[in-house]
């Protein structure tokens, strides 16, 4: 049989609040639609609702705006109150055009606004609400695992996504941004193609395309927020996003 | 039922060559796994076998490096009849350094060595022959579309994916550089997020995400050039790889 991967979205996760424990409402959606989660499986799980249930959430009212954030917003006719969040939530900015501004987060992601981000949020009528990353995604992927682990008795990864944008390419998709259980790299180094050549794409993103692939069933609209990817290769071993961040030294766009 | 969408590899395609009938191989390949084709599915197939089957292969024995390739080979510890190749490939150089060249192919695509790669080539014992990017993969992609209509009455979509690199992420993931039968782009424009808020990351490329998802079935050494993916929602309007191509007045990375 050739290799096949199946991608099935958790459905029917009602309105996460903060404070939730995202792990059981997981686990209780995949049970409920008749998702057996085994051994070896990934679970990828978007961003907003593990910020959502870690309370990574800011009520813009109650942000004051810093000169900086202020001028900024005035030059690029953005939200000072929206910048402000973004320049806290921020360590470097990469690029600042058009409205748009590239930041390089705490973690080392760069990505538009820091992750910081509106919709799907929520919150309390007529308030504007945004969404952060969350502080240590790593953690609350491997939470995550570890309830898997305690409830089910299943050795599973997890991936905690968001969506990018990238430089060159229109349109955005989804990557990883935490990881447990396993090693976001698939490393061919050292092995030889199918003519006895060296490989020199050596290092697969594996993490990004499972998390890209698990995105085609969450959708953006739909509270489908979690998908359930069986059948994947992968290495358990190491974990954490920290592989997938390059280096400032490697870095030519810097 | 929960969204769910199956990738499974095509296996089992012999050793293609300059002039064979890809289109033939595949669907046959397809068949002969019990893998039948049908309406709204995607046919992801690698680039290099695409290349192979249109011709575009050099044999570096036959290349008269220019002084520039020379100079830029052996500043960066090159091979410069690779160098060579990769510049005539060619429209812009986005980046060089370490070994390393980005350009812009004449697509429009920018990736490591204009897309010039040696890796599962094959070819003549004892010789060194590199692939380069089929002239316009979109007409590939067209090309296999138009034979599963003809032989199997199918409405497919078909991509020709390549594997890149990406700027601050480790890590090489699958793009398409090739569509048809399928917008490459997602656009979520217009609608609103569960809460009612305009969705704020409007477009995404689902194209990438579908080469990206297949490329978790293909692997790297082995002989698996293609994989088919049932259950994904796309829009079979508009093709061609065009809209995914980011123009220069959107590129901060210029």
């Amino acid at each position: 049989m050739p290799p096949e991967i199946s991608v099935i979205a958790i459905d029917g996760i009602p309105e996460v609040r903060p404070g939730d424990d995202l792990a059981a409402l997981l686990l209780e959606a995949a049970s409920a639609q008749g998702t057996a989660i085994a051994n070896g499986d990934l679970l990828v799980i978007a961003q907003k609702v593990v910020s959502k249930a870690e309370g990574r959430i800011v009520d813009l009212a109650t942000v004051e705006p810093s000169p900086l954030a202020v001028e900024i917003a005035s030059e690029h006719g953005r939200d000072p109150r929206h910048t402000e969040v973004v320049l806290r939530e921020s360590k470097r900015i990469v690029r600042m055009d058009r409205g748009v501004i590239i930041a390089e987060t705490r973690h080392g992601f760069r990505c538009a606004n820091a992750g910081v981000d509106a919709s799907n949020v929520g919150g309390v009528e007529g308030r504007d609400v945004v969404a952060l990353l969350p502080l240590d995604p790593d953690a609350s992927a491997r939470a995550v695992m570890k309830r898997a682990r305690a409830v089910l008795g299943v050795e599973i990864g997890v991936i905690i996504s968001d969506t990018f944008g990238r430089p060159w390419r229109e349109g955005a998709v989804n990557v990883a941004i935490g990881a447990a259980g396993i090693n976001p790299l698939l490393d061919y180094r050292g092995q030889e193609d199918a003519y006895g050549r060296p490989l020199r794409t050596t290092t697969i993103a594996v993490a990004d395309e499972l998390a890209s692939a698990a995105e085609l069933v969450m959708g953006k609209a739909a509270q489908r927020p979690a998908a359930l990817i069986r059948g994947a290769r992968y290495d358990a071993g190491p974990s954490g996003i920290g592989p997938l961040i390059r280096p400032p030294e490697r870095d030519l766009f810097r």
